[in-house]
């Protein structure tokens, strides 16, 4: 049955003070990749509907502050880190990681007892870093702790980011991972017409889906299908894979593993940030973790790239939806069981957060979080579609650059 | 005397519903070049302010259905062509030219007797190719015969197609074709000023309109014009030049003829299909119909081009009255009586579509149509303006190439 | 204290009828470097939030009209110049300087006793030529006298115009004027940092001020500042710099001096003619005034250029506080008596013209004006702050050019 356009809007609008807005802020997202900041330590940023300005200090430290100076109102964008935090650039107001206004430089001279300073404050978010992102949280205080996924944490394996900037809501992006049966058409079907116009054979067999389905566990939700010819002892089927609530992918199969961080920019922007993770042998020196912006539609939405690759392929279908997939006018059917239940999920979690109780996978016991969380992870992938050799890397790979 | 806003309205509005979006939707339009196909099977398309997807399928037969896909709602303009119509990238649900869903891949498999595919249907319009343009009929059924023009049935004739996309409502483009006398000014006057501000001499000899005259014959508008100096014997006079109601200028003359057809995209833009031809001789091979876009504003209105041609100042002419000309400061004079005339035939013909009646040019009589409609033509073309003969070619093509 | 979106509003929106609209336009605005219509003689504007053509005739002389032709609307931007006016492109209509139609060729020809040419009548304003700009004059006749600046009639001088386009209202620049204390960081901080990001040393010493003052003039504010160090005799505390109301900022020194014209497009944005002269000795042969456009901003309001310049560095902060500064959200403090002294005086001054009476500066008496207003002008530029000798020329210049 189709969604009222109310229950639409409950399970997209991210913006403060709406049920999912809320539901998010309980949450640490990245923000950034760290070394963005190493060219120009100020930046201004959009997340979860708000416009922020991150900056790194003259010592080291992150901080998330709102956009505008309260003096003059000018931009934070053009803001001079500081030892302190971040300056105005207009009159030099200076402002700490709390928001707090600790210097005014001509006020504090001319009229140094009236201490104006006191009076104006500006928005201030905690900043952490983990695994070269980082990760801000605009909920309540205090903050649960930022999970310590094991791809952010080993220290055996090397590292590639892709930010992929994407035109519509994000709950399209979470429904396509909780929706196994697309594969059939979108990578199969599609990719494969993607060659054919191209003069090129088939790059994988049109494999089946059996049955599919789905478990909540304590970070959110396994997802297992079984295609035509495999046996249920399958990893696809008998471990699956997770997703972690609320808005995470994780991906791939050991030593190829990976985590698909969907940020909702605002109501009708995405960020994907595509971690990407490959085994480090002990013989191979560690290397600086990589990162591009890999921009698949230009300003009219127009696609401006080849889609051969599996996630962009899917990120055509994400965007394919519209800016805001309008469900009041969708139809599902057998094979979205996986979407129906995470949509139960959001909105069950989304009435914790109104009761006032912490929601799916909060972590707020260290103890659970050190040293790290370990997703188990199968060894096959998709080996049904037989995916012809020499098109893998092409096909799989999650990184512009591969 | 000027139009009220409501009256402006209900002359220039596209969409479904409306008294001229009815009256247009009651007439076969083109909307592609039928060898725009041949790079990518599907277009997406909007018509008459309805967004659409046109496409070939894999047995070369055409359909224009809706836009989006009702499982997940998917746009179709990534959709794949099959044989038996078109099918959405996302999970293959597979719609014929009709708009049935026939196929549901994974719900067809896992629930075969459940016919859930019965429940969804998608738009879809009648789509016939002619003289190698594809056009569509999106009216209530039985659908009129689509008129077999001379021009594009015959075969001793070579064609040539301009895509003009226009950044202005359709009528502004009308109008101008019920105008004779603007030729005084748009071509010989501002068509000299544009040769001299480039330091060259005039192009043509600024005559001056003895008289103008309008009859309304079965398939539109005959427009008549008598020159100084000419005789009334005149073709310009004698024979005229046709309007093809509702959106169509009959141009040119024997040996060198055209069809214009202004084709309503949405409120406020306009594409024309400028279907060229010059005289085949016997000893001429056939050649295939040529086509080009031709751009002449860019994304902020602004004219990116030189206007040399006559086709192009008088783009340049419906644009510069903006998005939806103001009629309701416009003060029409004694060289507007052809403009007057096909509003009142337009206002008529709204009438009578809101009656249930078939408007003016309506075909359903095949003896009218086959093998075709001979617009009769004059042999001159404005002679009194006395183009200098080595600007003919280029102030006279409606092509780009020559 | 924060104004009101209402006092916000009052202070900033320029479009006819508003206070403030009806303020600016009681002054002669630039509109135009009038070499600017060599290339082209006709160009649309738009000024103080109307859209208006503005041209040169076949006999030299300026128009400031409608953009729009009252027969059918076609945009005059595409007019062709006359001797006695502008024609329009479409059917030829003529307008004189007074927006009068003395020309309707067809209707003049076929139905000459009619007359329809005196029931038309388009907009119209004054324009005239100084030191090489045009200005133009929106508000009730009489047009008071154009102010004779010394620096426009002065034959002594070598001149250059760079032509700013800055996308927010007009207020954000003055306020910036009417605010010393801005240099100690924007100027030097925010200077010395681009340098810093450059791996340069600083530019300029962080000079403080100790106090400022602001004098009101016949023409104007007077600003004043006393820097660390330097005695109360320095030209910066003993004479100031002026602010010739409502809009034009008088910057430099002898032999260095410029107007900075901030002309309201609308109320979100505002072009900034940046007239700038040197001294021309007996021995230099006078030259043609050069003009530039220097655009600092893309589409998307992103700075696309390094801002090593002062005025650079303006620009920007004024862009900084977005299209309209919220004011609603400010806290002025004790830097800020300039801004709070010109908002008062613009709101005496909106008071005289709802009151029927002349604001501030305006000139009626040919004596005040004849031959020139002179502006007196110190012969220091803060000197406290130490600009490094290198780098001086960069950092001062007013012009793309240098």
């Amino acid at each position: 049955m189709a969604k009222t356009q109310k229950q639409n809007e409950r399970l997209t609008r991210v913006g403060s003070g709406t049920p999912m807005g809320e539901l998010l802020r309980r949450y640490w997202h990245p923000v950034s990749v760290a070394a963005e900041l190493d060219e120009n330590p100020v930046r201004r940023i959009r997340h979860l509907g708000e416009d922020l300005t991150l900056f790194r200090s003259k010592t080291g430290t992150h901080g998330l502050v709102g956009d505008v100076c309260p003096h003059r109102c000018a931009s934070l964008e053009y803001g001079i880190p500081d030892a302190r935090g971040l300056r105005c650039m207009y009159h030099g107001w200076l402002f700490d990681e709390a928001g707090t206004c600790v210097e005014q430089p001509f006020d504090d001279r001319v009229n140094p007892t009236a201490r104006f300073r006191d009076k104006v404050k500006i928005k201030a978010y905690p900043v952490e870093e983990l695994g070269g992102l980082l990760f801000a949280y605009l909920g309540p205080l205090p903050a649960p702790l930022l999970p310590r996924w094991d791809l952010m944490v080993r220290d055996d394996l090397l590292r590639a980011v892709d930010i992929h900037p994407i035109p519509c809501n994000w709950l399209q992006c979470m429904d396509n991972s909780l929706d196994p049966i697309h594969f059939e058409f979108l990578h199969a079907g599609f990719g494969n017409y993607q060659l054919e116009r191209q003069g090129r054979p088939p790059g994988m067999k049109a494999a089946r889906h059996v049955k599919i389905d789905f478990d909540v566990f304590e970070y959110g939700i396994t997802k297992h299908r079984l295609l035509e010819g495999e046996p249920e002892t399958a990893d696809e089927w008998a471990i699956g894979h997770p997703i972690l609530f609320p808005a995470t992918l994780a991906i791939g199969n050991e030593g190829n593993a990976g985590l698909h961080f969907r940020v909702p920019v605002d109501d009708t922007h995405t960020i994907q940030y595509t971690y990407s993770t490959t085994a480090r042998t002990a013989a191979m020196a560690p290397r600086p973790m990589t990162y591009a912006y890999e921009i698949l539609f230009d300003e009219d939405g127009k696609l401006i790239r080849p889609v051969d690759r599996i996630l962009q392929q899917d990120i055509v279908a994400w965007v394919a939806q519209g800016p805001i997939s309008p469900r009041t006018e969708e139809h599902l059917s057998a094979g979205d069981t996986g979407v129906i239940l995470y949509h139960k999920l959001l909105n069950e979690n989304m009435d914790r957060v109104a009761r006032g109780e912490d929601p799916l996978g909060t972590i707020r016991d260290a103890r659970a979080n050190d040293p790290m969380i370990v997703i188990r992870r199968g060894r096959e992938r998709l080996g049904a579609f037989e995916v012809r050799e020499e098109l893998r890397p092409a096909i799989w790979s999650t990184t512009k650059a591969s």
